[in-house]
């Protein structure tokens, strides 16, 4: 008897506790909180259980510096990335033009190095970084990746190619760069970039010296001419962008004949 | 006095014999002898000093089996290879049509195994022969090599580009291919192939499936065309095969648009 009057009260007191929690949590969603990044221009308002994965990836988080492998500790606005590049690591060389841009590397350069090069065209910053890391057993690998210095979104707008060059021989990487926003580990593991060992590097190397071409194609789709020629060999299993990036990268090489 | 005398027999001793040696030299280099192919129907003839050096690359030489990773002994002359890989080795898929070849395979395999494909095109068969091999360090490496069933000067004249796609990206390979004739280690070593790893595979399939087209290209010269086009971005660096091999994969893409 005693025993199933504990029952109850225990079993009412449960009860009440978690409605009380239930009503809590209610009250917590309905209060919204602005964004962390609101006084970089955020305007977004969002319950506090969605803040923290907004703010992980607010278009408006600081940009942190994306000179590779210093200790460099900077962060700021987007607008202010190039000019603290300019200022705190001076001996980036940058060129114009989105046609073609030549890294050329000393591929014996002993240890793990990175050359870094600036391409700037269609009104935008493009960095590309080569690193050259040694594999288990020994060898080393290189590592073409590519970054904007812009958002993610703005990145998706652009295409770029990378080529090694040799008479007869040519190795081509297409893709689209990513933004200095994203993480350049997880970028990597899901889109790849050009990579390369030392016995491919020697294959393109002329005295020691490696020439890595570097195109850049500002996409735009166009739906229709995809669907129309989805069953072409040269771009089956491509989407629209690459279509037109890769029809815009041929007329170059076309019109030079006309 | 004894000893100048000594020295003075030594010595003409010693101008007797040589002067003999020139001599049978030149008598042994006045002889020619016919190539061991003759009866393949080389026609040359030439000193014996040379004959080995001709042999091991005359075009009359026979041709061994080119089947990959067997123990294969058979040898005989060009006009056989195809009619003995078809009897004696009937799983290989031939597919005809120089432009596209899609040769599907699941990267998860285990083991060191190799993929085969023939392709007929321009009357001539292709064997291309993709090879998953174990690095140093446990991980593997894909390596593409493509053979035509032909001469080396035969093989001269074609162009094939391999490609890996997935949606806004493209890794491509455009190369000769080298003629069963040669050996296939060293023209790896000079020439390369299309290598990737296990990372680059998994980039690239599809549950677990990877396809890789192939094109080819009957290439020509046209020297006025390429000294004209040498300053341009795409093609600076490449001679004129390859100049005109992408121009002509590149209308194939552009011909879809118009």
């Amino acid at each position: 008897m005693e025993e199933s009057m504990v029952e109850k009260k225990s079993d009412s007191s449960s009860k009440t506790s978690s409605s009380t929690e239930a009503g809590a949590e209610k009250v917590a969603n309905s209060v919204l909180f602005p964004c962390k990044y609101a006084s970089s221009g955020c305007e977004v308002t969002l319950p506090q259980t969605d803040k923290r994965e907004h703010e992980e990836l607010c278009d408006f988080r600081p940009y942190s510096c994306p000179y590779p492998a210093t200790s460099c500790r900077w962060q700021g606005s987007l607008d202010a990335v190039m000019p603290h590049l300019v200022q705190k690591h001076k001996s980036i060389p940058t060129l114009q033009g989105e046609d073609v841009v030549i890294l050329t590397i000393d591929i014996n350069m002993p240890g793990e190095i990175f050359w870094l090069m600036m391409q700037s065209c269609f009104g935008f910053h493009f960095m590309l970084v080569l690193q050259k890391r040694r594999k288990y057993g020994g060898s080393h690998q290189f590592f073409a990746i590519v970054q904007l210095i812009g958002t993610e979104k703005q990145a998706e707008k652009f295409g770029y190619r990378l080529e090694l060059n040799k008479p007869q021989h040519r190795l081509t990487w297409e893709a689209r760069p990513c933004s200095i926003h994203e993480n350049i580990a997880s970028a990597i593991m899901n889109d790849g970039c050009l990579i390369f060992d030392t016995f491919v590097a020697h294959l393109f190397a002329q005295n020691g010296n490696l020439d890595i071409k570097t195109s850049w194609i500002k996409r735009f789709t166009h739906y229709d001419t995809c669907r129309a020629a989805t069953t072409d060999m040269a771009i089956d299993g491509l989407d629209c962008n690459p279509l037109i990036e890769h029809l815009l990268l041929c007329r170059t090489v076309t019109s030079v004949l006309q």
